[in-house]
């Protein structure tokens, strides 16, 4: 299993991962079969869309924020109980196809580490090569 | 890697594809484990859910439609930003339990394509076999 | 595969399964790379989340029932229109790291049978070892 780490800077934010992700899997042996990507958290989560154009990443923040609102009378005494339904939303882990070492990904999809309780500096996605 | 290929007909639209995919991996060599099932696309999503009464599909295109709105001041230009938002609460991908090259789902559970963006002529699911 | 039968109390319910899960595991033959893990209901979904705090949960409980209400306009006749959206919402299934036989999990993150049309004596969540 490759952990990598990263940084983010705001409360919510999508950050891209896909060149990081690439980057590390491009060290090792190539395979072809799926990649299995894990965020280790429970107020941050996974996901594919589009990076093309960043206003999507924004857009989704916004939309992400205004479904499950951050002050909205939650028991949970940190504070933070919209990091955490948010991230059940989206989702923990996911896995991507692989050949022969590379991600196969749609023309339009690239991966995103979701913050939902930023700014942390040790943010981690946990990557398991899984061959077919 | 099996590349499928679905139209579709209505900008929200759950469609069934357990036959398609059940067909797909009939024809290869039977195996247990895994299908991972991909779609490529940063506008359309798959899940699993009750394909017996046709109002589930269409009740959940509603209520899908109905938390995240078409028209919500987004910033993206092409003005799909909504539909951007629900391929990742429902998931660009998901694998399924595999015996002898059958699918093994739940009584009442099939697969469904989620478009969020169409009609399209040119959605695609990709299938990955996993042998356990 | 191994099949898993739980019960759960109440309509909507994040019932923990982490230990249930880990000790269904640790009498199998250790392996190392990934376990699935699939709910074969189309109202009752799988996900990872905080399980230190119980009011983590009941905050998730509270919220998902809030999204995506049970009264509201749905045309399927049985009535739990709701159940099922929220199911798909949260996911079937997903895939946990494993090493040497041991489910490898964030420090915070534990295992949830989602229940959205309960009480049910028959939930079930279907393993599958997944070797790299």
């Amino acid at each position: 299993m490759i952990r990598l780490t990263f940084s983010t800077s705001r409360r919510t934010q999508l950050l891209p991962v896909t060149r990081a992700v690439a980057e590390a899997i491009a060290a090792l042996p190539p395979w072809t079969g799926l990649l299995h990507i894990h965020s280790p958290h429970t107020t941050a989560a996974v996901t594919i869309n589009e990076q093309a154009d960043p206003d999507v990443a924004s857009d989704m923040e916004h939309a992400l924020d205004s479904l499950v609102p951050w002050n909205d009378h939650y028991d949970h005494a940190e504070g933070n109980s919209a990091a955490h339904i948010k991230t059940t939303l989206v989702g923990p882990s996911l896995s991507v196809p692989v050949e022969n070492g590379r991600l196969v990904l749609g023309r339009w999809q690239g991966l995103y580490l979701c913050e939902f309780d930023g700014p942390r500096t040790t943010r981690e996605l946990w990557l398991t090569p899984m061959p077919s």
